[in-house]
């Protein structure tokens, strides 16, 4: 039996959406051991389905590196060291992810040999079934080209693992195809790669196209990896938004859209953007997954189910081997 | 009457469509005299309608800074020429960004007091009928904090000028809202607007809300505005795509769809991708724009049409008086 920390409280929507996605998720499974951490008598309903543990302070999107420390009694905190200390196989939150990203790396811990986390989030792509992995999205804000290099080959291997595929396409972020195209670290992480030889290094691509379906893992610097991600989905709430208002328009409008009914489902199935739940710090002992900070109920599911299936996936297992330690 | 200067080389699809761009929107108009530049025996058509200016060469992708300043018979050089002589008011060219950034920077030169030109593009958003400015979207591929406050002046002039609004909201693209979010340089940037005081300076803002219409003007560095440009069109076509896929999967969607074109019609006004015709080097003496490397001649006379209202706009002239010469 699987057991996931969850860290019930620094959602912009507060406790009552883990609530929510935590016993919808139980209603439909029985392969998870909940230990939820927050204000208990915010989290009532969960008595007798989870284990509740209290917490009364809750990290901040403003504190910073000491403060994150210092916050013992944190939500945050509590449910972190769940997880370091072995009760947990892996954690969810939607609280900050500085906070979340520095307790991790400090309590959980790198892998040995991996230098920096990255938040890998897959995308759905035009081609139905297909993701792709995109790694930075937003733990760091600033990276240098060993740091890129050694996300391109997380990825690849993470990527290998979770769907055993061999081939696995892995691309740099770029401003275009070129060799010669990108930001300064990613021109030098280019470079690393391509003097490596890996068969898997495919080259450069542009935004436009890393969602085309040829590309498995998207290896970018953290700050360019959240703001496509971001205007990915940005795009994609612009976009349902559009065609939403233009669908009631008018009566005939209307009435077309019930007829096409099947076409609108199939959309929401392949691109919803509460279905984009999280983002899994990858390089990590143990799965911590975050969720969006604006998660709905819905959304925060989706976040424990990536946990759920990366904890399933030998992930960890992977990257272990990979950097040559298996504890 | 308008004297435009279009380099017809150097774009994925050849001249055909720029060809086709020229011929169609003469079709419409008759307030463009069109100096359209490339191997003469690729521009018959435009005989008697259009000054044909033959060029040998063609600017290259891989074309390095030296290499750019020494092919003077390419098409892109003799079109900005044109312009740098006052033979032309402006030029569209789909040739390679970095040549024409190059050549426009030194031949139609910098306004005095701008430190380097941004690409400039208005993108429609959640709002019908609001655009929101972003600059730089990948003139550069690396800029510091001084540029991009300078960005986020240029692109409040701009939006002032072009829409007559005097209350323009301008915002820094950031990894969220928070003042101590963003890379290095933008957090610095950040500072220096604060303490500038700017009345229109409202903060950071993250890609995912910065089409939400509340956006006028989005300043970012040009590698992560080209990433979030980028991505906004390859999401878009993506929708567009499964969109398409899914109103064709069975019959009873076809009817659907049928009945409910005039929604579809209008998501399509409202996001057509194929308008996304450029984006305007802001901060050069003249109206230069860039056309998509990859444009068809509907999005290259979208980037024609872009041209023109930038020239009949007060762009250059408010830019001029903002930063104290008036020539």
């Amino acid at each position: 039996m699987i057991k996931l920390a969850i860290d019930a409280m620094g959602g912009d929507l507060g406790s009552k959406i883990v609530v929510d996605a935590v016993l919808n998720y139980l209603k439909e499974h029985d392969d998870v051991s909940f230990y939820v951490v927050g204000k208990k008598e915010e989290l009532t309903e969960l008595e007798n389905k989870a284990t509740i543990i209290d917490a009364r302070d809750v990290m901040e999107m403003e504190d910073g590196a000491l403060s994150i420390l210092r916050k013992k009694e944190t939500s945050m905190n509590k449910a972190i060291e769940l997880v370091a200390d072995n009760v947990c196989d892996g954690i969810v939150s939607c609280g900050s992810t500085g906070a979340f990203l520095t307790l991790a790396t400090l309590k959980v811990k790198l892998i040995p040999g991996v230098k920096r986390a990255a938040l890998g989030t897959f995308m759905p792509t035009l081609v139905d079934g297909h993701f792709t992995l995109i790694l930075d999205c937003g733990a760091s804000n600033e990276n240098n080209a060993e740091q890129l290099v050694q996300f391109a080959e997380i990825g690849e291997c993470v990527y290998r693992s979770v769907y055993n595929k061999n081939d696995v396409d892995v691309y740099l972020l770029s401003n275009g195809a070129e060799e010669h195209k990108g930001c300064p670290e990613g021109k030098e992480a280019y470079q690393i790669l391509k003097n490596k030889e890996y068969s898997w290094f495919k080259g450069n691509i542009e935004a436009k196209e890393c969602l085309n379906g040829t590309v498995d893992v998207l290896a970018t610097g953290g700050y360019a990896g959240n703001v496509l991600l971001k205007s990915i989905e940005g795009t994609a709430m612009m976009m349902s938004s559009i065609l939403k208002e233009s669908l009631y328009m008018s009566l005939r409008t209307k009435i077309g859209a019930k007829i096409a009914y099947p076409a609108l489902k199939n959309l929401k199935r392949r691109i919803d953007p509460s279905k984009g739940g999280g983002a899994c710090l990858m390089g990590i002992n143990k799965v911590c997954v975050k969720a969006h900070g604006n998660a709905n109920a819905r959304a925060f599911q989706t976040a424990i189910e990536y946990a759920i299936s990366m904890i399933n996936s030998p992930m960890i297992a992977s990257l272990k081997e990979k950097y040559g330690t298996k504890n």
